[in-house]
């Protein structure tokens, strides 16, 4: 058993993430600020990929007041476990997501890990190790449904969302529209890594519905389970 | 004065349109497919890249021929004004682009293209030399606009999609978003290139509707003139 896993991305119309050079821009608006503030209020988990960790050093937290007391009264940390996918033990100790708001953290990391990265870590955060040479996304997900996990965020980056895809992980897709165009062939993407090459291996999708915000659109897309 | 220059991309949900391997993929359904053709033969002119040229061996011919005849009865060429912006002169003179169907063809060359390969490929096409190291685009853009193209579509690739994009000649941007995930860093997306490095330089858009089409969504995007 394990969470119902949902990937939420904003992206441009070109489908870029980032410029090349993986500076953070704004691509979506207030409203969108609010939504995505929202379902992360609803979730008991939000994941994200070390690269994230480390190019953007996001605190992941509730924003909205209302929200982190709404999760108080039904007797939650005001904010969902935060869990950092970092096979080798490289989160920085001083990151935002370690010491930013309050609730668990948990930093899942692999056998390649160096054990006095791991120790320090552990001053931090709960450290799982789930696999040999990378991170067993299966194992850790298991994992979290015995801590009660039912409903998981992940934020990014591509290359993490690119292993669940690839892993058949992944049980919806979110992605925000921006209306900006920023190109590049090296810009990240939502999903980025080694890619499909095979059409016969693509992830197929279902369209659940697409709705304006802000001046872009938001998109929901299922994953069939097959 | 240019031609209204749309360009009109097929991408799969995370934003790629093919995979990896530069293989052709399937990413748009029968409705689109239609909905493809008659935007072409309601076109004046259609436009690809070199790259697509070698990679894909498009005909970009009209395919229904009820629209041809449609062509036909207004006194036009069965299909649009077929060009590919080709700096170097590389188009292969067994192209299907320069034998499959009736109508012009227009190669745009710059001043770096071998004067052999020019001489070759004038026995199939029109050349317009424009620019010294690469296709001087708003040039030929306004050579076509003296032709009689009031309406250019642009089908890739690309880098040919960027850099128009980069030169503020595109007035609207149609993207058909199919429900697959591709993934991959190194897969090609509908604006490759250099890409926008500062914020302020992204292209920015209004989005003009989003519908369904087959198992995807079609999303228009007109880029206001400043």
């Amino acid at each position: 058993m394990r969470p119902f896993v949902f990937v939420n991305i904003a992206m441009s119309a070109d489908g870029k993430i980032s410029t090349g050079e993986r500076r953070q821009v704004k691509i979506s608006g207030s409203e969108d600020y609010l939504r995505v503030d929202r379902i992360k209020a609803e979730s008991d988990a939000i994941m994200v990929g070390i690269g994230t960790v480390l190019a953007d050093n996001p605190s992941l937290t509730v924003k909205s007041p209302e929200h982190r007391a709404g999760r108080r009264a039904a007797g939650k940390d005001e904010n969902p476990i935060r869990v950092v996918v970092d096979g080798r033990g490289r989160t920085p100790l001083d990151a935002d997501i370690l010491h930013k708001g309050s609730g668990k953290r948990i930093i899942a990391v692999s056998g390649k890990a160096p054990s006095d990265a791991v120790d320090a870590l552990r001053q931090h955060a709960a450290v799982i190790v789930a696999g040999d040479e990378t991170v067993d996304l299966e194992a850790l997900l298991e994992d979290l449904y015995r801590q009660g996990v039912r409903r998981l965020m992940v934020e990014g980056g591509g290359r993490l969302i690119w292993t669940l895809f690839e892993q058949g992980l992944i049980d919806e897709f979110q992605a925000f529209i921006g209306n900006i165009i920023i190109g590049g062939m090296d810009a990240p993407t939502p999903v980025d890594g080694a890619g499909f090459i095979q059409e016969v291996d693509f992830t197929r999708l279902h369209l659940i519905d697409a709705e304006r915000i802000d001046d872009g659109l938001l998109v929901r897309w299922s994953v069939p389970r097959e």
